[in-house]
């Protein structure tokens, strides 16, 4: 793609792009049972704003100067994989036993739509799909970039990752019997987003580095620049906790606070959480420094990620 | 290992090697949230047969006969990766939403010794930790097999394996509102369990091959060994559904029949049943042919599963 293209354009692109791979991906009867498909798919297609494919693409994208050379198109595969996770989670973290919520992007969770043991299924049979997804050619001509991508998608998601995250933030809110209090401190609370929310978008940093061919400098730049939006994005998310209309962020609102929940805004109150949201934003835009204009588009994505209002 | 050991010493050898390699494998605190990690060794840690593993192990020294090289040490990495597959299966199967049931391997299920949140995510947990594993180097210096790993065992465990079976088994006991109903013939119950629990046992097969440097013509043979193994299992556990003793098997009996599901037995009868399992294990063993000798233990796997009281 050229550079000359508008960031705003590229990101509407990828999306468009995004949304038709994911459909050609999903699994499909014969292959998957009817109601398995219908469930995953009812899932995926709800209309995300494919964040983290986008910065995949994106990332890809940044890193590779070579006009000829599509690299989004390359890193598809790979950005519908963390995707597909993405989903499973949500699905998982929606159900009764866990977060419990009825409304998720303005309709009924997969749980309320179908049932609980379809939901924990569509999760698993998501999880599962996306390391299908990724050990396929169509993700890299290259077994061994194949084989990086299983290995940092499986602890991105995993037990020192999103799974773990979650683990502790049910555990913060006190919904154990056994185990861990809620008085949790600003680094505890930094360790918990780190794990359950910013693992993933920095994966999503990574593959498309990995994917579009950066150099080490590059690959490191993208990193941090993960690193900064994971944080400024679970700001965000708890700040529209707090301030956000639940008619327009598609789910329930007020939870944090009516769970009693320590989030970076009930340490830093409203205002601290702002300028720190402002700070890595700003952190996020000096890692894009060396790429120069090629890093427009990313610059674009964190900024959405701050400002969004869903 | 030498050819002359007896192959239930390789066998009894083997179980110990795979629960010495769980123990320490399986994620410990600080890298995983401690009640996770304590969730997860609980269901691992539980004592069971080890029975995919152990066919991993036997295959890859089925097929390797060069007395220094340890086939079975090698595999254990995978060995273990299709066990954490397996135990999640079982984790997620017990819930509430899906079998409900209250004991496993005669103690309390994960979600009745902790509780369903912490059941999901330590099996969501257990799956994505077997990715992880099988993409390490530990598992093959090659990352080209260990990507085909990874791509066999996420068919097998997937929406066209394990995951894609249990929504059909659900399905056939009527427990979803939508879709399909309990009236199976021989050839779907055929394909639901080839789906359910044949394609883990097959793939434990033919990973052992993988690991074991088969030839094509000994990948194919432990590949129809697996495939009449995993027909047998099934018929095996749907018999000690009809005539086990549930202190013996560790769990509840007589509940296909209650549920009133179509298994091979309710369509074949018990006599039926038990000749058609005659039949596949005399299958099993003619496939094995090929390795003279070296396939005694594989021999003895086979037989083990079609007596198994538990």
């Amino acid at each position: 793609m050229a550079r000359t293209d508008l960031s705003s354009h590229f990101i509407e692109e990828a999306r468009v792009r995004v949304d038709s791979a994911l459909d050609r991906w999903l699994p499909k009867p014969p292959a998957c049972p009817p109601l398995l498909s219908e469930a995953m798919r009812y899932s995926v297609m709800a209309g995300g704003k494919r964040l983290r494919p986008i910065l995949v693409l994106s990332a890809a994208d940044a890193v590779n100067d070579d006009p000829h050379y599509d690299a989004a198109a390359l890193a598809l595969p790979a950005a519908c994989a963390v995707e597909f996770i993405h989903t499973y989670s949500l699905i998982h973290d929606d159900l009764p036993a866990m977060d419990n919520d009825d409304l998720r992007r303005g309709r009924p969770t997969v749980h309320r739509a179908f049932d609980d043991a379809t939901a924990i299924l569509a999760g698993d049979g998501l999880l599962t799909f996306a390391f299908d997804l990724l050990s396929r050619p169509e993700t890299s001509a290259d077994p061994a970039i194949r084989v990086e991508l299983v290995k940092m998608l499986s602890r991105a998601a995993g037990i020192g990752g999103m799974v773990g995250g979650q683990m502790l933030d049910l555990a913060a809110e006190g919904r154990f019997a056994q185990g861990a209090s809620n008085k949790l401190t600003e680094r505890d609370v930094a360790v918990l987003q780190a794990m359950k929310t910013g693992a993933l978008l920095r994966f999503a940093c990574n593959a498309g580095a990995i994917l579009g061919q950066a150099s080490d400098n590059e690959a490191a730049a993208l990193d941090r620049f993960g690193d900064a939006i994971g944080q400024a994005f679970q700001i965000a998310d708890d700040l529209l906790d707090v301030e956000g209309d639940s008619a327009v962020v598609g789910k329930a609102t007020g939870k944090d606070a009516a769970a009693g929940k320590a989030t970076m805004v009930s340490i830093l109150g409203v205002a601290g959480a702002k300028a720190r949201l402002h700070e890595l934003v700003a952190g996020a835009e000096d890692a894009l420094a060396p790429f120069g204009t090629a890093g427009t588009t990313l610059v674009t994505a964190a900024r959405f990620i701050a400002d969004r209002r869903s």
